[in-house]
């Protein structure tokens, strides 16, 4: 990790109030929007960030257009396979993303996401939030170690970010 | 309206709890689950039952399947249109649906709707889920007079099934 990497790891806000059944994540990096906005909607750089380094993530389908599907298959040292899938509702460059998402290991479980990117001068803040059908679901979520998977996943983005604007993704 | 239908016009309940971004409508139709699935998952049926009476219902988009887009434009008198629009997320033969919901009037705040089929015999209880973006966007949804909306529309779709029923439909 370089030095120029570290000053953008801050680590992500969450906002997951008891007896509630969303989560909020905010994060700034430090990229101007539409990178990040790319980094988001790009198949081939979302699956370079997207999801704990341990496993290798495998785009099935990605289509970031509203009624666009998207389905991604992490598989770690194991074998197995993890699917996660869901569908766009909304694709507004370079600001915002709602999507559906749905693990496979627990079907028939849907949240509703929208992100929301704001443009900070150069920088980006991203707001994520997570509307779950249940604060059950949204507990489970938290407790799957949701917020040690994002944090690792966001790290790897501002490392990407970086790499973007060098211009060598 | 006939006797037959008047028998099976039990309002809905609502589920309504302060501070929470859900509300939940339950409604038992007198039809088995596979007719009242085709009510929601045929446009041409479709549109003969959903929204007030007073309003015309026209099909834009309707593709029911995962990832497939809906839109309908309402008119009413004044010939002013109110479109509505969403996206598919999960579409299970004849119990589930899964699904987006935007009212183009209010841009920008979406809801996920899960739509659950239960037999009772030859008849069907229909569960559906609203999960909305902030308890705001749900108290608004409730004062705008949802729920007059949603009984006349299930009053409608109780008399279309009636006619599914006999054949005429």
């Amino acid at each position: 990790m370089t030095t120029k990497g570290e000053t953008t790891m801050a680590k992500a806000e969450y906002v997951i109030e008891p007896g509630k059944q969303e989560l909020t994540i905010t994060r700034d990096f430090d990229a101007p929007r539409e990178l990040v906005f790319k980094a988001f909607t790009d198949p081939k750089l979302f699956v370079q960030w997207w999801g704990p380094s341990r496993y290798t993530s495998k785009v099935d389908k990605f289509d970031a257009r509203p009624g666009g599907l998207w389905r991604i298959v992490q598989s770690g040292a194991d074998g197995v396979e993890h699917g996660f899938f869901g569908v766009h509702h909304a694709v507004v460059a370079p600001e915002r993303i709602v999507a559906t998402f749905e693990y496979e290991g627990v079907p028939g479980h849907v949240l509703l996401q929208t992100l929301t990117l704001e443009a900070l001068g150069n920088k980006t803040r991203m707001v994520a939030q997570d509307v779950f059908q249940s604060v059950a679901d949204r507990d489970g979520m938290v407790a799957s170690g949701m917020a040690e998977g994002a944090d690792e996943s966001y790290d790897r983005l501002s490392q990407l970010l970086e790499e973007m604007k060098a211009g060598r993704r």
